[in-house]
């Protein structure tokens, strides 16, 4: 460091897999990844797992503007990469997977700053004191306390990811979606079951499962069968009349009592399905491939429809594949809709992006829309 | 139900997709959804959700050997489904939808005297008031506080999943895996960051990251390069030679510190993998194909490594596929294999399965294996 200095020189690293930046085509990468460009930052103190999320993004639909593998942080650490990526107007989103922060007073000041412009959405690692050794053997962090690094972060605004994976989910959501008004979740259910798992994990994730206005009932009343919950989620009861899924989904995305939209069973996934179906021993192989391509055209127009319902509203409609199909993920993401591979993703980062809003609001830094 | 008792009929339902049973080719199903045949018995008081389990467990690799949709159990109740299937010795797993459980004691009763014979693996619906009010419309359950729940199921030995996919992953691994002896955990990974991730789950889950013995770490010097961490994980700091992986994973899983062990990134998952090589400018569309055929060769290979462990060290020897790839979960699973969809998972997983084995232990249940 001290010979770098002297010669003017930053360092990035040591133990780094390098950098990649969009914009000049840099890819100066250990691993042979390409990343789908894109709005996202990430700064990450392993390598390995920089250099996958880079890779896996291209799947679950995150594209990227810059990384740094930033390694054992010598010279530059986490928190001046962060202010780097806050003050660059093309990045929308900075992700960072962190083992330790050295310099905890400049990385909050840091934090403080960037959050009330930027979603910074962090994976903490080195939680436990098992973690806590690995990450001395791996990038050598020092690590604060469990519960100061939590404090820190509700403080700043920072949004913690669950898992590594859903830094992706979070990055994605925040990128496509409009941010929501409030916590009120109005479902869309093909099935009863999933309505019910569905309320539990978006009440216990803080989520709150609304109501629905006298109006949007009767709306749907004339639409659905007498027998229907009249309520919310609104159960389709397994109709297998495919014109009825997107005036309902319409109906509750218009409702001024719902912030968020979740749509269940209305993203199949043909994979997983069909291949159910095709096992079925009175099925023919041909029919097999029907169901399939019917079930595939099915979640394309609906892919459609989801797109369309965030226009025309503006707040969050998402769908969930209920099989963790990550190929209609995929597909979904292309088509610039949000599918998730699980109910509990869905609930867990939805709930991450209402309390990031309601940060900006107390702090009073929520802006309109610029068109 | 009274005219059917005086006919001397049992009801399943009202509000049933049917039932399915396996030795005698049974299949009165609504969907038409053809289960692989298995060792699991599946009871659902959501057919939506039953019926995808069913179809679901294809791709992930869990066979079913009965399966009833009981609805709203006008008639029979969930737990006598429960002891049905506790008392057929070609069920060895039994799965329970569950929104409500009418006659409490009677429930207990018999979890608690099927738990001590094979695994009862149960998600509960209805947990939040919003999931209540939801399960009320669907199957018109009545449902008990949920403390009063949980409390029954510590004291009766059922196995609760976090999650509805969470019950495949729990009735996979009870199926295929032997009984582990202890909560202690032995983890190779391919990347320091994913070993500090999979460090921080398995503690935060109730397992402990261990020790491995002294002659476990002289026998891996012999491998490893002489900067190795010297440490469980055992980090291979991306060595590209594949023949180290198999000799570590077998000292890993030899050591009498440990009782699980983890592999990550020793399945790769050729998908998302080599999507990302693929899209690298510099590589032609054939070299693409020949990393993912490369992967994909080694990936098989490996899957057949640790159906080996598992047979050698008759201890669960495990996978975790680090993109959610679910076609190698569904290839190591046609394999006798076992790979997780993420680290969470076989966190969660593999710490309920411990925390059975000590419930059996209290109990003076745990029997010799039979061979």
């Amino acid at each position: 460091v001290k010979i770098a200095r002297r010669g003017g020189l930053l360092l990035v690293g040591p133990n780094t897999m390098g950098v990649y930046s969009a914009p000049v085509n840099l890819r100066a990468l250990m691993p042979p990844v390409s990343p789908v460009k894109g709005e996202v930052a990430l700064v990450s103190q392993s390598g390995n797992i920089g250099t996958n999320l880079l890779g896996f993004g291209s799947t679950v639909g995150v594209g990227f503007d810059k990384f740094v593998s930033s390694g054992n942080e010598a010279d530059i650490e986490c928190y001046e990469y962060i202010a780097y990526f806050g003050a660059d107007p093309k990045v929308k989103v900075i992700l960072a997977y962190l083992e330790g922060i050295r310099s905890g007073r400049r990385f909050m000041r840091v934090a403080e700053e960037v959050s009330e412009r930027k979603p910074l959405i962090v994976y903490k690692a080195g939680r436990t004191r098992a973690g806590v050794r690995a990450a001395r053997s791996h990038s050598g962090a020092l690590i604060g306390s469990n519960e100061v690094v939590r404090a820190v972060f509700r403080q700043t605004g920072i949004i913690e990811a669950s898992t590594v994976n859903e830094m992706l989910d979070l990055a994605k959501t925040f990128v496509r979606m409009p941010l929501p008004n409030g916590r009120r979740v109005g479902i869309l259910t093909w099935g009863g079951g999933y309505g019910v798992v569905a309320s539990d994990a978006f009440e216990e994730a803080g989520l709150e499962v609304t109501s629905l206005t006298e109006e949007s009932l009767r709306e749907l009343d004339k639409i659905l069968p007498p027998y229907w919950s009249r309520g919310n989620p609104v159960d389709l009861v397994g109709t297998f009349d495919r014109q009825i899924q997107p005036p309902c989904l319409d109906i509750i995305a218009r409702d001024e009592n719902t912030d968020i939209v979740v749509a269940l069973g209305f993203i199949v996934g043909s994979g997983a399905f069909a291949g159910s179906y095709r096992s079925a021993p009175w099925r023919k192989e041909e029919e097999g491939e029907i169901v399939k391509s019917w079930l595939s055209k099915a979640d394309e127009e609906n892919m459609d429809v989801l797109v369309e319902m965030v226009r025309k509203h503006s707040k969050p409609v998402v769908a969930v594949t209920l099989t963790t199909d990550m190929d209609v993920v995929r597909r979904a993401a292309e088509k610039g809709a949000i599918v998730y591979p699980t109910i509990e993703t869905a609930a867990s980062v939805l709930s991450k992006m209402v309390r990031y809003v309601e940060y900006l609001r107390r702090r009073g830094k929520l802006r309109m829309v610029e068109d």
